[in-house]
């Protein structure tokens, strides 16, 4: 047996595995063994929901004999040691059905998840370990659930982290990485559009190390899947490039989804969808019904389910001995393999010092203490005009090249987002050079995410997740296209996930591409977005800047915001200054007014100050403000002393977006309050008043209003 | 032949068309009619790229003989009568190609499409018709496309249009609807979530008026398709339950072309997907390769092209006589069709009066008269506590139940919108009632879209865009959930269409479900959305003024924003105060501050004004403020007199998302800007200090700060 694996004792299965498809559920008696487990398990989940007559009981309660499956006789892993590295990872993409997962973590024996913490399930606890929804932070969880299809893209993220760490560290005899990913999803997540781009491109790779486990009871909230779905799911999948393998009997039939689970982990070419038929709050009085599934049975129906089974209708919580010793043994087998995996890596550190010392660093989520040498500096840019993302492409193509923490991909803009570094490999099953001429290994660290926004953000949370700070990644698109992305990269700053997103063609100076694809609002949902910094470069400094504050943030995602266009770099910009979010870029102790400038456009409010300075005698201090959550973290001293407002000093901020949140730092905007329109760069500009004489006509014009109308200063006016 | 029908010469498939997979492209010469103008729509396509040195001429020329068959044999439209209602609906979905549209316009004569307007493709005129991506304002464009996938999913609504309307309008011998849709699409399309979940569920209904042409090159930006994506696609779109046809030679096949959309036309029982063996960018130097795609083939290149095809290198924008001719035809057919079915119409208005009134109303977008009389008055509102959710539906469910324009979906959550109104018919494939035990016919309103949130948004798009008024598409789920619909949100406001999306759930007052749940940051991108009311009632009143607002706004996008949880009726609240935004619900003259309310805190907002003045001795006035948008469009004297901050009354907006926006109207918050936490509705209010209790005490603490330092009056100051 090779190191790292856990010696499952053989299980037989029942007729239960079929291929194809046309399945039809025939309820099997569960064996002796299992019976007891599956009635506690189920009973327990009914308590948890009464309690507090609510939460989602049906789904958990159908799953339980998928559950016995995996936490007592497949999956590999340690309950006392939650973070061991080379663990089986588990995603419950149906996370609405969380205490399916607390009840086995519970039996499993993980240590926080006390029989007082389950009960704490939809209570005013406000230390409670059982939200609505799984959650990363807590012991045994790999993501964070919840909104449906994003658990199958995490998941289809963690296999790819498996199989790019296999193939950069494993050597012969040294499989130092070998766990597999499981992945329980319902109906929705088949629905779903970002699921259906993860399960696509999960084929496309190849990832044999990947099992999704559909609960297939055929119910959502409306009612039947017939409502809204009636493809045929297995061919479906199977066109995707998927293994399929039918179980009849979910409810009962332990043996049969064990050997399915079994057969899918030792699927050597494609990643595996087990279609396990199960019923919906089996054994409820709405068993098989939309109303099993969120909503607790009613204290009558749950007693009527204690005395069918043959337990006490009026005991609560009841897990009895037999159970319990049922599970007893996990958490010493899980010690076991932790024990034998760290014995390995010693050996492979005898073995292998140097890829092992790399190995090492890894785990510990470390990078090279030299990393910040690798950004070009101040003194090696170019003072030549430059697009930000190219600029950004000269920060992190070094990075990525040289550090194998970053695992970098784009949704199909690789000419457009410079992401791209001499010599990247792609991350491809190597198959595919026969097949179809297609270069890469997994040991490639440069996605081709195709045109998969969504996914690719959701499959890097999945990357990010595998351990803190094993992966980087970085995720690459139109800044316009991260709105289709948007709930992933929300996921990943809730989660607090370092995942950087390269955002370019940030603004209507994109051009010709038109409205569709020029932004206006989309950076309002960023900076107000939690754990997130939307980072918005003035030029190559400040695009240094903007990459050395994402990478040395480690628990928030990061959107680093660019332009097609070139810009000219600015004299005083400098990348420590976008580490405090905003700083003056131009001071003037007679200032009469503050432009504050941003990103592409702080060119405009320079030359703007120049020719208000020059020709119409105004003085203006200039700020440079990339990064609104970065300016919050500052003292409010450095924040007045850089805005100046407190002594009267007006600011006019100048982007071409929506101004909303501007508001907190200046008192007029000259912004974009419509959608944009296809021009050529320059020209929106001017169609839209952002150019500099623009500026200057509107700047005066404000000068005049709050002469005539104090009042306007204490307001907001869009210029 | 039916009436409305247009004659088209018979043409004889060469061949070219296979059913199932494994295609060749194998090369055809064209016939000698076709030459000629493939190679001039080639040669002008280059040309209009070429002038200004960009744009997209690859797609567009590989498409060409699709488009010939298209606009020349298949499609039954009117160039001089553009909205002639019942005409064959065409999507690009690949809108980047949008120079294969306006050429194709162009040629079959449409007035507006000038070939000097064809020569703004890029230019910096502001008054082009042929910007980056096609918009729906531009005659024969019947949606805007550009993010891909959009298109695919607005396609199946403008199908479920047709069907809808001719379930309830056709008669026996009076097909007054019996238009088809194409969707023209590329490979990235079809990896695109929002393409897929349409797709889906296109098959689910079993849309035969609905066809795809898969523009099958078989290159995306990156390079091959290959490289991210080689699933075999038409087994995938035949288990989504469509008929598949290939074309094998789609460069130069017309007539194949032609047959295999005429056998789409005629498909009895699914939609059809046409998988079009193409050529990117044939006949140029980098025909076959991604470099086709987004540039301009360099001036040299477009020479030789001509060289080779016959042409002049030194003429450009070239379209002969023989191409002229052959085009000359389509207006003056078109005028036949629309003629020949005004007379249908006729008499159908003779032998079915009372239907075809209602028809009329359709035709004419226009609701009856007495729609607002159908929304429950203030005196019949109840007074105790009712969730706005709940509001929600008793406001429009009488609208929808009596007014067959309103066409009312969710996506699977009906059992919590309470969008459905009593007797309301399903939206589904009458087969279904046999093959599945689902009631519906193709004549229902209300569409289970299941858990699709992304293509229900667009899909509704489709509909919207039919004809102007001719429906009014309601979406629903819970708010946070918008997230996902966002892009398809977006492209409702830009097209200015009049869809209402009725959002649950829509604080951290919807509890248990925690942190993924729980909107923070999402209004913060809706209220900056150009084109779009978001609108959060306060109580049921309000609620009826937000759906008249929203019925009202004939050319935005709404949001209607509802609590979960029940909240008391306020005495003072006003369907008027919701038509502007914002308003006083209590006055006081002698009032230090203002607390502004909203939604479902508003009640919150009031009682601590209660508590502050009877325990306190601190007088507030209290502000509704249900739409930023709706009070933007107000005076600056009703702002001033709403507000009173000008005269120096200080603002507090109470409201637990992130505060950005709201600096704009008050200088301090009780806002919450972490991601939420899973708790019990009320509990959750407590832990982010949004009940009662926090609020008079944060509101007594920004008083004592105000007194300290006078200058946090003029910044905004988070409590």
């Amino acid at each position: 047996m090779a190191p790292g694996i856990l010696s499952v004792e053989p299980v037989v299965a029942k007729n239960g595995v079929t291929d194809g498809i046309n399945n039809k559920t025939t309820l099997n008696k569960p064996s002796k063994e299992h019976d007891i487990i599956l009635k506690t398990f189920r009973l327990l989940i009914s308590d948890l929901c009464q309690q507090f007559n609510g939460g989602h009981p049906g789904g958990a309660i159908g799953m339980a004999a998928i559950g016995i499956a995996l936490w007592k006789y497949v999956m590999r892993y340690a309950p006392h040691t939650p973070d061991f590295f080379n663990r089986d990872r588990f995603v419950l993409s149906n996370g609405h059905t969380c205490l399916f997962q607390y009840a086995f973590l519970h039996l499993a024996g993980y240590r926080d998840m006390t029989m007082d913490q389950l009960k704490s399930y939809h209570s005013k606890r406000w230390d409670s370990i059982c939200p609505g929804h799984p959650e990363i932070e807590i012991e045994g969880i790999e993501v964070t659930t919840g909104p449906l299809g994003q658990g199958v893209a995490n998941a289809v993220g963690l296999a790819i982290a498996t199989k790019n760490l296999a193939a950069t560290y494993n050597r012969p005899g040294y499989d130092v990485i070998s766990n597999h990913t499981w992945c329980m999803i319902g109906d929705a997540c088949l629905q779903e559009g970002v699921a259906l781009e993860a399960i696509s491109f999960a084929g496309h790779l190849k990832l044999n190390n990947l099992t999704v486990i559909y609960d297939n009871n055929q119910i959502t909230c409306d009612g039947s899947v017939d409502l809204t779905n009636t493809e045929d799911v297995n061919t479906k999948m199977s066109a995707c490039g998927w293994n399929v393998i039918n179980v009849e009997d979910g409810c009962y039939d332990v043996g049969g989804i064990v050997a399915a689970l079994e057969r899918a982990r030792a699927s050597t070419d494609k990643p595996t969808f087990i279609n396990v038929k199960t019923i919906i709050g089996l054994d409820s009085a709405v068993a098989g019904q939309a109303e099993a599934h969120g909503a607790a049975f009613g204290v009558d129906d749950v007693k009527r389910m204690k005395q069918a089974y043959g337990f006490n209708p009026e005991e609560q919580f009841v897990v009895g001995d037999e159970v319990r010793q049922f599970f007893s043994e996990l958490p010493s087998r899980g010690e076991q393999v932790v024990s034998r995996w760290n014995e390995l890596v010693d050996r492979y550190a005898r073995a292998y010092p140097d890829i092992a010392q790399n190995f090492q660093q890894r785990l510990d989520g470390k990078l090279p203490s030299h990393w910040k040498t690798l950004v070009p500096s101040p003194e090696s840019l170019s003072d030549k005009p430059m697009a930000t993302r190219a600029s950004s492409g000269l920060m992190v193509n070094p990075l990525a090249k040289a550090i194998n923490s970053f695992v970098v991909g784009t949704a199909d803009l690789s000419p457009s987002v410079n992401m791209a570094w001499d010599g990247k490999e792609d991350f491809q099953h190597p198959d595919l050079r026969t097949t179809c001429g297609i270069n890469g290994s997994y040991a490639g660290r440069y996605i081709h995410y195709g045109v998969r926004e969504h996914a690719m953000c959701a499959i890097s949370n999945g990357l990010a997740a595998f351990a803190p700070g094993t992966f980087i990644p970085v995720t690459s698109s139109f800044f316009m296209f991260y709105l289709y992305a948007a709930p992933a990269v929300r996921m990943g700053a809730l989660q607090q996930l370092q995942v950087i997103h390269a955002a370019t063609h940030d603004s209507i100076g994109m051009g010709e591409d038109g409205p569709t694809h020029q932004p206006i609002e989309l950076a309002a949902l960023y900076r107000s977005m939690p754990n997130l910094l939307y980072i918005r470069p003035a030029d190559s400094e400040e695009t240094a800047g903007a990459w050395i504050a994402a990478i040395e943030a480690k628990d928030v995602s990061s959107i680093i915001s660019t332009s097609r266009h070139k810009v000219p770099q600015l004299k005083h910009t400098r990348r420590d200054g976008v580490a405090k979010g905003a700083y003056v870029v131009q001071e003037d102790d007679d200032a009469q007014l503050t432009l504050i400038g941003v990103g592409a456009e702080l060119s405009h409010a320079l030359d703007a100050a120049t020719v208000l300075r020059e020709s119409k005698d105004i003085l203006c201090r200039v700020v440079s403000f990339p990064c609104q959550r970065l300016f919050e973290g500052q003292s409010s001293e450095y924040k007045r002393d850089t805005l100046r407002r407190h002594i009267g000093i007006p600011a006019i901020i100048i982007e071409p977006y929506a101004p909303n949140g501007w508001e907190r730092y200046a008192n007029a905007g000259i912004n974009v309050k419509r959608f944009g329109h296809s021009l050529p760069g320059p020209e929106a500009y001017k169609y839209f008043g952002l150019d500099v004489n623009s500026i200057v006509s509107k700047v005066q014009d404000y000068l005049m209003r709050i002469r005539e109308d104090e009042a306007l200063k204490g307001e907001f006016v869009d210029l």
